[in-house]
């Protein structure tokens, strides 16, 4: 994810968030959580603007990657490897477009380095734990959902659908939880936000405070408060660039295996917020461009196929 | 205070306020917060339209309301006393209107009832601890700051003066909290809130859940947030009648001998809203009448000294 | 799992702890958590003495069942089918006694009931939120790991090793959180007890606040502290029957592909009580018997293979 | 307070506990909490002993320290006063020994410096609020209330009887909390603890685990646990010169006028404990001794009045 400013960027993510610095060089950042023994999971990269180089997703083993290529060139898409990077801890790196246009990546290898979930000593602001899921816009949800069940072996934990039944928003998940990925009809591809999971709801009000008292409590978007998809105590936050992280909690496992997607009508009110104030605009309206793999160039967006709403169920 | 359906109030505020029921009758019902042990901090009244009675403050010996007596009489106010209740379990009460025309009663006895602290097994909802503060608007601040603190010994916390240094609003106390009273400029007298004391933070987010639930996602009307002036964490909802109840937690003491009170100025951000969303038009506008103490109508409303603004910084 | 008392048993576990009773009849209870759609997670028969029947495991589909007969009895293991049984909720199930002796049984379907999560107004003390895992005392921990391991499927997360690397007990998923079942080496095959999770540490202590308003301080065993291992943050409570409940909040996801299993040394301190009283004797000495598949006698207890240690690190 | 070790202090206090560190010498530390707008509420001396100085009470005016000092002299105690000590922030001091022995003093001014309560990027471990009271040893329970009531017009709380109602323990106050300063029956003067105030319960919980990531569990002599006395949600920790701190949460107003003090029998098993694990020995038998005013050497021991019992009561 593109920052235009790393000093301001640490500030924000290390002190009031409470994000843990694996590594920095004068170019990008790794974090992670405060669980994760991963090198990094969030990794930003200093640019003049705005954007999404890529979402990388880890896979079990290198045969993986040769048949997620295989199955990859067999739809056509054009398929780039990385080659190992050891500043940033990661194996080598196979590089796709979806068919939203979203650049992912897949990978085995990435670095291990110490977990932090003892070291309470370190614990600042929210007190992040580990990366949740991604929310992106798309303008053919029923595409994405259907590429990435039929495909990629997500299943589907709660969606929206309209009057005449179509897929509005989904969330898809592979680990048991509610989603690790979510997407919601819209101009895209672009990602709205990036969810972090929190230990505690206590840690989101300590985050607020913090913030206010560092001085951002105007990067406060929205929240606190629940949704009725996902049963999430969120908090959005902007970061000092404009991107959007979600500050998370109260969901639960999927893991039953008869566990049935639940589906909410788009016109029930309780679906979006459980309680809490309004969405503003900007949380409708803004998101960060994706930028293509080969040219590093905005992905060119694309109008939705269904009707805009005000989408204030995204969580 | 006045309400129009007492099963509907006994809903919101016993089984999702978590307010005890100390006693009610088809025209009235008395309620307590957990840790109070007198008959109740709130007297809620059938009748067709809303309103406040009065607001009562206990003394420590009869003859202290002779003096309160002989004092309000001294100021030329008409004087009524109120026999021994024992329904609601109060003793003789004096009854007088204050400068900004706000109907007050003065008693000592009231009934002890069972403290529920400890009978954990009954908490629900928001676990109201105890009565904390009123807030009201009243045409002249600075007169009633002066009444209260030369003649009745309150003592000011905090306060918001304008550019020109007129007091705008302020934050009064008797026990030493940071208020039992404040008055803030605006169209009055009016009651803007009561303000009900909560043991910690997570039992407001608990209450938001547990309205939520129950239908009344609705009657949450700001928060939760952090206020600058007060430190309070508040959420503010409304009764079914429109009533607004403030759920307050994380003010400080103010028994230090040389606290000195706290000065914002009126333009400073921070004041209003450490962080939180903003308060909508409702909060700013809507207040409830007090009730003439000789004819029970509402008391006439007089114009505010001072410019009118947004006066997002009430706690 | 057995209970001479359901009256009782319903006071402790749904009054004090928070479970939602799905149904009941004078001969037994069902219970589950507040995130949970599956007819129960804990099922207590009236009984003469303690003693569990059965640990019940969900698979995917009918196939599996069949695939589990034909391995069991390829092992040379007794192998039961029971009946579809409507009354609480459960299609047909395969029981078997695994190499520790201790009876499992599999089946593919349970009867969905309303999940609860989101009604916040029947959240009471402890709010159990889902079951988490079990915990025995089995003679052979080694044996018991292998085979789970290698024959079922399970990941060791954590694991705790002598001075000669003998495995002393271990904690095992087949859902990606820290464990599903844990062994750990001592008479057995013995319960010592069932794990629920809560969403959040203070509903912990808020279940200890109820429990003791209801007589039941005594019956909080161990706790609150903090496990090294794990990380959770636990209560040990003992039902009127003496059944031992781990209520546990804190742990973490081991979901990433190259998650290692955590090695503990059995004298490393912070292992068995990162913070938090001693245990008691009772915790260390005290568990629940399996009952035969067939006759529903005791099972017979063997002793240990390793020497008897303190093992004050069980989670 | 004496330690030994200001480095060792620091880290304890400062980065464990959460104070604020206001000044500091080779010789001295002052320590505040993040409400306290006080120069400091803590102070701790380099000293080759442990050992207490002096407890310290803030009056409101000069001509209360002379009215005290003719009060003292009357009862034919010595007196003397210290000058102002600009370095530790106080104005001049009058030093008095109380009845029990326990070394006194009254000042009126301290330094105000920074209240931090808004500073939540600076809250650390339990984030220390304020200090709350005392509770001391003294062989005679009742001649301290006694002078404490009628002289210095404390109120009281709470307090135990035995069976033939006399007064083994009692809580004292002038803020209107449950206390600032108690008294139980045992050898003495000694001072039993030091208690300050948190917000909210899970700071104390937060506080066990940094504590815990710091090398401290061993330090975590009690708790957490709730106390039937007081309502407290406690936890006893010792310093690393084995002071007693007591981390308190969860108690009420003691303002109400018509408030009567709580009597315990001291056969209540919930008095003590409400609930948690039982006090360790080192809990009741060990305290650390005033300091003569005049000579610094610690004040003679004297045996108690009542007989001695396990006073596992104490908040």
């Amino acid at each position: 994810m593109n920052v235009t400013d790393l000093h301001a960027s640490r500030d924000f993510y290390v002190n009031a968030l409470g994000f843990i610095e694996t590594a920095a060089t004068s170019e990008w950042m790794a974090l992670r959580g405060l669980e994760e023994h991963s090198h990094h999971s969030l990794l930003l990269k200093k640019a003049d603007k705005p954007g999404v180089h890529v979402v990388s997703y880890k896979v079990w083993e290198d045969s993986h990657l040769n048949e997620l290529e295989t199955f990859f060139k067999g739809k056509g898409a054009k398929v780039l490897w990385k080659d190992v990077d050891p500043a940033v801890g990661m194996g080598k790196t196979l590089c796709v477009e979806d068919p939203s246009g979203i650049p992912l990546e897949f990978f085995v290898e990435m670095e291990s380095v110490e977990r932090c979930i003892q070291k309470y000593d370190l614990y600042r602001g929210a007190r992040v734990q580990r990366i949740d899921h991604i929310n992106c816009m798309v303008p053919d949800v029923e595409a994405a959902v259907q590429f990435y069940t039929d495909e990629l072996g997500f299943r589907v934990s709660e969606y929206t659908a309209t009057e005449d039944d179509r897929t509005w928003a989904a969330w898809l998940h592979r680990k048991p939880t509610v989603h690790d990925v979510a997407f919601m009809n819209g101009e895209g591809p672009r990602l709205h936000h990036v969810g972090f999971w929190l230990s505690d709801p206590m840690s989101l009000i300590h985050c607020c405070d913090v913030m206010a008292s560092m001085g951002y409590a105007d990067n406060i978007e929205r929240g606190p408060g629940r949704h009725g998809l996902s049963n999430a105590f969120f908090l959005y936050v902007r970061d000092p660039d404009g991107n959007r992280i979600e500050l998370y909690n109260g969901d639960y496992l999927t893991s039953d295996p008869d566990f049935k997607p639940i589906k909410w009508d788009i016109n029930d009110p309780r679906r979006q917020t459980f309680w809490g104030h309004k969405a503003p605009d900007s949380w409708f309206n803004e998101a960060t461009s994706f930028l293509s793999l080969e040219k590093g160039e905005p992905v060119e967006l694309k109008s939705p196929t269904l009707a805009q709403r005000k989408p204030d169920f995204v969580t």
